[in-house]
């Protein structure tokens, strides 16, 4: 660092994103990506519809916003876009959160809420999960807080329904309750609608994994017309011209082929159950996850050692050097080709043991 | 707002970003756009080399990184990538700025400097510009600050050339000096080759203005590799994927088309003389500008009402409410065919006064 970086972040420990190596292709199940690419229709539309390059993206992002509200049924004024879901999550942490009103999350989730709470110095409370790395609620509720729940959660794949989301909603009117939805196409159910009768509920969507886009930069959030004005005035003060003409344009074409996507979704649900079956074979235990991805520890490999034996061998997963879940790789469910391709190399890496 | 927000945002007042009405077709002069698209050949390169929206865009943005190397001449390290320039201020605001190194900038300048600095939280002052506009870098020098200077400014259109910023950085070896050169393709030298020689210097470039790439939102910096791991840093705490793949793939096909840029940019800086040339013939004092806007005020008519009176017939130009410019209008540098309707609709109002 130099000697000019400001005294807040010396200490500062920065997200680490998943690999993305060059030195050789891999089968690449580090960081829940799709399998699919865009619908060719999406891409389609995004070409006849970008605004031209020269021009400034829509800062209001009208007709994307439009077709959003259309989706989830909510009015335009419940949605506003970001680049990306991180950047909502972040917006987040800084409006709502303060020294009155601290973030709180579980000790094992996305590992960005805790980056963000320090870069935006806002003091925050990391709750452990239970033993079985299920979330209990309850340890959230009735505080003054800006209370961040990852559903499905990440990396563990568990899932809440919506009416235990509901329920912490009401019994804590004095804290702000946002949902990362990140991966709630592959087999939840949404708390959107609640945003319309809790206006204390922040839904936050990304067109990253079940929608295609991880590449386009396309996050989104839904809540009460209050929370969203606040965000707002947060955005505008940072960068009002977020999100870029083709990904605006880009977004309505995909939300355009909700039937391509749902289809998708189905079949990484499916491969999903393929690759927990093949890994349950193989000796493997794995979380009951609802999401794009495996969490996975095997009963006798190091799950270090596996990822990095993995590696070598050109198949890409993720591990993470944290205790209580050091025993386990998180997997994206790929193809089938894929998978058949990583239960093979995890076989020949047993029988060389 | 809610009674959520932050208490320390309840006064923020947010950038204003020019009007993007949608109720009719306006000459839009208000934004500094390029009223060229992109080339095609950086089109056609973009649709041809951007990676598969289904994957992530490269967070090193390896070969877009390497493209505005060469252009810059400069090792690779010494090149970060963002979202809009604006991203790129806002992260040195937060690596740089601190109670120990406070921000300066002018009085009349980029409006965001002074929102950045506010919902950072970094203590600031506005040093006031002369009576003539022009920027004293003297009174910046041997101070303990991150000191942000457009160069040209905005919304003056005036330039300081790179040997009065060396002395800057070379008297004020305790401060960050944030160059921000989003005209500087209109005229002016750009401060680039100064990052090599001084470890202080951080140059701001944007795809928005000379690049006719607003749209598809791509900035970036240039500085010494010190400077740039600490942006990094904090760009990682919040966003490591900011640019999206086809801006990453657009942006090195506009590099690639650096002729047609630059005939670009001779063709604006000839209309501008032409449009300074009309304005001056009706009684308008214009600035030195050596951006792609002018600035100007008449003799007789009020700033506002000429920005309201313009408005109503269907041509948007800036206006800026603040004291000292109140008379001025900042006008795009557009087309021979804008500059005509423009001077026409102002001699329209002239007869009707």
């Amino acid at each position: 660092m130099s000697r000019y970086l400001s005294e807040r972040y010396t200490a500062l420990k920065p997200y680490v994103p998943g690999e993305q190596p060059r030195d050789r292709q891999y089968v690449k199940l580090n960081t829940n990506e799709s399998p699919f690419p865009p619908p060719k229709e999406a891409l389609d539309y995004a070409a006849a519809h970008a605004r031209s390059y020269e021009l400034y993206s829509d800062p209001e992002a009208v007709e994307l916003r439009k077709a959003l509200a259309e989706t989830c049924q909510v009015p335009a004024e419940c949605v506003m876009v970001t680049n990306g879901s991180d950047e909502m999550l972040n917006l987040a942490f800084l409006a709502f959160g303060s020294e009155a009103r601290p973030a709180l999350f579980p000790d094992i989730t996305y590992g960005f809420y805790k980056v963000f709470a320090e870069v935006d110095r806002i003091p925050y409370r990391e709750i452990p999960l239970e033993d079985d790395l299920t979330l209990r609620l309850e340890k959230y509720a009735g505080k003054k807080a800006v209370i961040f729940i990852a559903n499905p959660n990440a990396p563990t794949g568990l899932y809440l329904p919506p009416e235990e989301i509901a329920r912490l909603a009401q019994r804590s009117p004095d804290s702000v309750i946002v949902v990362d939805e990140a991966y709630i196409d592959f087999g939840g159910t949404s708390c959107i609608p609640l945003t319309q009768r809790y206006n204390n509920l922040l839904v936050v969507q990304t067109f990253s994994k079940s929608r295609s886009m991880a590449g386009a930069r396309l996050g989104f959030g839904v809540g009460s017309e209050q929370l969203m004005r606040d965000l707002q005035t947060i955005r505008y003060s940072l960068n009002p011209y977020n999100v870029n003409s083709y990904t605006q344009a880009l977004g309505i074409g995909v939300l355009r082929c909700a039937d391509e996507i749902r289809r998708n979704c189905r079949t990484i649900i499916g491969n999903r159950a393929y690759l927990t079956e093949r890994l349950k074979t193989l000796g493997f235990v794995c979380t009951d996850s609802l999401t794009n991805f495996v969490f996975a520890r095997h009963l006798r490999l190091n799950g270090g050692a596996l990822y990095q034996m993995l590696r070598d061998r050109g198949v890409l997963v993720r591990h993470f050097e944290l205790s209580r879940i050091r025993p386990y790789n998180r997997i994206t469910v790929g193809t089938r080709e894929q998978i058949d391709r990583l239960t093979e190399e995890i076989e020949r890496i047993m029988k060389g043991l």
